[in-house]
């Protein structure tokens, strides 16, 4: 007999059907009766005191029924204590363009829009500051006046001795890589409608990934107990990190709400969701590594700066991830790390898949094959000779459990025959390879420390059919489905017996949020749990009625029998009534997670609400053409391995390999944010354009298995790890096929014609 | 201190400011995108066979969109097994004027009502029978082919010895009472919203009281899983048991909706709601009772005919109990009891407040009077020398813990100031005495036998506010409330924080419905279960921190303290936080209640599904005027007195009794469903009356604690008990106020007055 049932199964999404047929209803296909439609007023200048702000002739205009500035909502807001600096609206000036001064709610959009326009708004400019090197240079105007230089964080680690290392190292390289901003572009624009019952309570429907922060900045800013607060998730399309904090127009949503008494819904246009961003920052990345002859990595200096826009948001997150994770895919004993995260007057940018780590790994993975190639070594063995133990502790005390590093690496080389091909190609055709990781999920919660991270509930109605209350945010990724195997698997009853109730917090537990690849890790955990609370009622309900001991009976394919004698059974609705006879009630149980002490890491050496209890890893291979004439480049195939501890649902991180790999390959190749005086030049999916079907490669998914000895089942993050290691294996495979590398991002066909051009001035050819 | 923070005070419902200032939401008030009104065609005939039926010139009618006969409805369902009778539209025929024969929706309710027009039904009219002792009679054309002379159900049941105890006795007395129909009148009209999801998954509104039994009801009429199927209890504008079983339109409504493939309500006018009925039924009691010198019941012979109209419902439940709790009021050793439910063709009879015991108390009280005069004994001493004893079994194997009669008795003659007034006041002014009790829910599920009877869940939130959720259905008598007062309570902190999730089956678990007054008694005590079981994990974090154990632990005003020692506390919400800590996750638990075997009492014995866990009691006191020349009937003032075991919310114990007083005088003095040939003559609020403000005499609700041993901090039932004892009260005191006994309700000026007249020709004056 198979160990699993349904664990490991290529399972469609249960969600599925529903999202194929049109059926699923997304924020913005929800009304309500006597609904409004809001739409918010947004700045046009980067950096402007609000001097005066006049609504007469918008309130004026029919059917407008209410409206709010700053001063209804300025109650400041944010992620963490020290990111409490955004506001619903702004109060005394503006610090992007594109931020709310004024919110309107009409009955029909169109009014609304047209409301906008009669809003008469007197600023004052204010010179703003949009490079990050700049901004941290400017002596006047902060952008908040509470962060002078306007440095929002800044690390300065040291773990180990990077000046010994550096003595010890044969080859020493220093190279600045640098990356521009880019955005999340989910399918589904942000929305959120409000609404307020008679008795005070607000009901929120919002297209987020982090119901609970949202439920508790509404509370903070509404001045409401939470349990006045419920907030649902509707289908989402989409998040990528674009949606994993409280967003002003959900604020602005539920406060028009409250002082219209009606229900009020705002869906942002796609230029607004350029304008919310959260995107991964502009970074300068200064990176200096030393390796010995023998290929051992001695000491590594790094110095980030982020260009993070106008808030706070996940920066101090991300600003930390970029040197705390160092460590943590190779054994690297010496790290300084000095990292500064600044505002600029741009929009907010905050936590982007894989945020933290992708432009960093860029830098490190393109810098490890200078250096290979300057001791003449192969790539892949460079790699190979500074791999981490699993079960060991880095130099920052991050806990290292299952590592499947060298199998990941194995099976891409494998695979692309690697050996064949490295260096071996014509002119113009190259081959890479990059590693890269993640964590499973944060430690610590990001927005109040006491709260708990992930608790299921389990009700088992009279006729045997399971629900599963969980507070997980479905952001298309799979994690009702990865639920529901989990129960199904523990219980031994069919996937159809499922029942997921999500992210609805009225009525779910709690969990944080879809953010951080912590849902597998953390929620799987706490479903797991909840079915083995199950499990063991039925069980004891069953001992009895077999008269043998819970420990010899085995619950599978919708039987309850005995390990030893298969033949006497009791069906699982046979058992279900047993125990409900047994308990007096409905049956249920409940399972939490929260990382284990030993996982969340030192405080002070860097870790911080960072690290989490698993770390995930992958290897990439990328073949290119590189067309010497135009500098365009095409990728030709990526074979990309990820240790996803163990695959719960293959086909669904096969999913998110493929997913992470094609927009690893659009910050690659061709996605930017492009600005001008803090303008975007291309907010909009035709302009700013992500990789479609058609412009996609070959993906070869290969999952590789460690079996985490603490994720569900052996399961750890799939989600997020697989985005950056595609970035750096195109620029070395670039540089295999016409010798340039390129050390800045996007890697666009100007930049490789320039470098070809300069590489054949310098070479005289 | 104290002994409670919250439990008996006196507290405005939850609900109750949604309700009064118009916000609350009712079935009716819902609306869903693309909702079509679905309108029912009912039967002109009270007993015909179905010829032909044809739709088509109805579904040619512009706004039309669906239709269904009995063929797409054809399942039967019902209460109970045996009660498996009806079907969601009449199939081959139809049984009283008002059944259902075809459902339409359309675009608006006016095309739905103007389509019923255009459905052409060919009927072949059959013999009626409307009187049950005529339909027993009846040698052909029973109204179920499978229930031979129209017999419903028939009871025949012997305790003790009553030859025995008919020869011991004194005194016999044989009298026939006769009851009119009475009708709920609930004021919200019955209505459901039935939408389902592109997953096929079915969600329907209901004003129901038992949405676990319609849940399961339409996954048998339908043939879906009960997971499929989410039943949501909104707003209920009364019950009183005409909601408290699973109706046609509920069942059609569902039905059109899955057919068209939109959202379809169906609102009931008040017409509709007077034929759908299930009220209480025509009854003839023959009642012989023999009773000693020395004023002691020797022996009780009864026999019920209950006329129930065309369907079962829950007529075999009724028909039981009036036998069933003949025992349970008085110490009565020897009955007989014969019992027939008989059908009709009327609409069907089923639950009305009180059932079973109502019309048989007015016989027994009204008889005991009399016997109580012929033996020259006061009416008030009679009932003195019939006590049971608290913690004993009656004849018939009920249990009964509690016993607050006699204090009962005590308090209505003293607030009365009995021995002044009884027999001494001037013609015309009467006082009377009667009692009553009833069951705090009955012992097994209706419609299920494995069902479980009540759990309820708690979560604390990470800001320490409370939800709890439970499967009860909020009808107006307080249980939201309740429960609320009970969690608060046992972890001693405000109501303020309590949130109550009620009656949504996807998201509550199981509680059989607000019938039978079992919600304080069952969902209290889960309610209670659950919090201990919050309240333990609590203590148990708390005891860690202050180094002391759990049972030196207090929960109260918000703190956790030590015992002898207060000023060392944590605050509740600390405590959360400690407990979320210690758990890992969200703080919650669980509790569930179920009857002890115990308490179900002999089911051989006539008990059944029947006998509760605890029984109240109730006595009360009558002050009358009578006109002597019209008749007429004036109640002063109502004395009642009410033994609920521990009044949990006084204010809505007396709210309780104040309304039971007021429905069980609208019985007495008034109201009656007319009939001629099946045709209900008076069916609207206007031609129905019931009593209104202006109607109410002074009522003095009186609270009698007996504090029950195994009910939620002593409570047992308060909404149905003091119902039946008015109406004996008042007949008793007519009795007092002009000597005429009435034995027939309800007591119309016609019938006093042809009393008077006759007792005058009698008496010859």
């Amino acid at each position: 007999m198979a160990e699993f049932s349904i664990i490991g199964k290529r399972i469609s999404m249960v969600d599925g059907p529903a999202k194929v047929t049109g059926g699923a209803k997304y924020t913005d296909d929800l009304t309500l009766p006597g609904m409004l439609h809001g739409k918010i007023l947004r700045s046009p200048h980067p950096h402007a005191r609000l001097v005066r702000l006049d609504t007469s002739r918008a309130a004026a205009l029919p059917g407008v029924i209410g409206m709010i500035t700053g001063a209804d909502v300025s109650r400041p807001y944010g992620i963490l204590p020290v990111g409490h600096d955004e506001t619903g609206l702004a109060v005394d000036k503006v610090r992007s363009i594109g931020e709310g001064v004024a919110a309107i709610d009409a009955v029909s959009a169109e009014i609304a829009e047209e409301a906008l326009e009669l809003i008469d708004v007197e600023y004052e400019v204010l010179p703003a500051a949009f490079d990050p090197e700049q901004a941290m240079r400017r002596q006047t105007d902060w952008i908040h006046e509470d962060k002078p230089y306007n440095i929002e964080k800044e690390y300065h680690h040291h773990f180990g001795d990077v000046e010994a290392g550096f003595r010890e190292a044969d080859v020493v390289r220093e190279d600045r890589f640098t990356a521009e901003p880019v955005t999340h572009a989910a399918m589904e624009p942000h929305g959120t409608l409000a609404s307020y019952e008679p008795s005070g309570k607000l009901t929120v429907w919002s297209s987020t990934q982090t119901p609970y922060y949202l439920q508790l900045t509404l509370a903070r800013v509404l001045d409401l107990p939470t349990s006045q607060i419920r907030v649902i998730v509707p289908f989402v399309g989409g998040g990528f990190g674009g949606k994993d904090e409280p967003l002003p127009h959900e604020i602005c949503a539920a406060a028009l709400a409250g002082k219209v008494g009606r229900p009020v819904k705002i869906t942002c246009s796609r230029e607004e969701v350029f304008y919310l961003h959260r995107g991964r920052p502009h970074q300068i990345i200064d990176l200096k590594t030393g390796i010995t002859r023998a290929g051992r990595i001695a000491a590594v200096e790094c110095r980030v700066i982020q260009g993070g826009g106008a808030f706070c948001s996940y920066g101090v997150v991300t600003i930390l991830y970029a040197g705390a994770l160092l460590a943590a895919l190779y054994d690297i004993r010496n790290i300084k790390y000095d990292g500064y995260r600044v505002l600029t007057n741009k929009p907010p940018c905050g936590a982007m898949r894989g945020h933290g780590t992708v432009n960093v790994r860029f830098a490190f993975e393109s810098q490890l094959d200078m250096l290979a190639e300057a001791i003449g070594t192969d790539p892949v063995e460079i790699r190979q000779r500074n791999l981490l133990t699993p079960h060991s502790r880095t130099v920052n005390d991050l806990r290292v459990t299952s590592y499947g590093y060298p199998e990941c690496i194995r099976q891409v080389i494998e695979h692309s025959r690697w050996s064949k091909k490295r260096g071996k190609l014509p002119f113009g055709e190259g081959i890479g390879i990059a590693g890269s990781h993640y964590v499973s999920g944060a430690a610590n919660s990001i927005i109040r420390s006491d709260m708990p991270h992930s608790t299921v509930l389990i009700k088992v109605d009279h006729d045997a059919n399971v629900t599963i209350f969980t507070g997980t945010a479905e952001i298309g990724q799979g994690c009702d489905t990865m639920q529901a195997q989990v129960v199904a698997e523990e219980l031994g009853v069919g996937l159809e017996q499922m029942h997921v109730v999500a992210a609805d917090s009225d009525v779910t537990p709690v969990d944080l949020g879809s953010y951080s690849s912590r849902v597998t890790f953390m929620a799987g955990n706490a479903a797991l749990q909840a079915a083995r609370e199950v499990k063991r009622q039925l069980l004891s309900a069953v001992s009895e009625q077999l008269g043998v001991a819970s420990t010899d009976l085995v619950a599978r394919a919708g039987k309850i029998f005995i390990r030893n004698d298969p033949s006497r059974a009791v069906s699982f609705a046979q058992a279900v009534s047993a125990a409900q006879e047994m308990m007096g009630g409905t049956l249920m149980g409940t399972g939490s997670y929260a990382p284990s002490p030993q996982a969340r890491g030192g405080k002070f050496k860097g870790a911080g609400v960072g690290p989490g209890p698993a770390y995930s890893y992958s290897a990439q291979v990328a073949e290119v053409t590189v067309d010497p004439g135009t500098g365009r480049v095409t990728v030709d195939r990526v074979i990309a391995a990820h240790d996803c501890g163990r695959a719960l649902n293959p086909l669904t991180v096969e999913g998110q390999i493929e997913g992470s790999v094609s927009m690893g390959l659009g910050q690659a190749l061709s996605e930017q944010v492009l600005y001008a005086d803090g303008y975007i030049l291309n907010p909009g999916l035709l302009e700013y354009k992500t990789p479609g079907m058609l412009d996609s490669p070959e993906i070869v998914p290969i999952i590789v298995e460690s079996v985490d000895p603490e994720g569900p089942f052996g399961a750890k993050e799939a989600g997020e790890g697989s985005l950056a290691a595609v970035i750096p294996a195109v620029a070395n495979a670039i540089y295999d096929a016409v010798g340039v590398r390129i050390t800045s991002l996007p890697i666009t066909p100007e930049k490789v014609l320039k470098a070809l051009q300069t590489k054949r001035v310098g070479s005289g050819r």
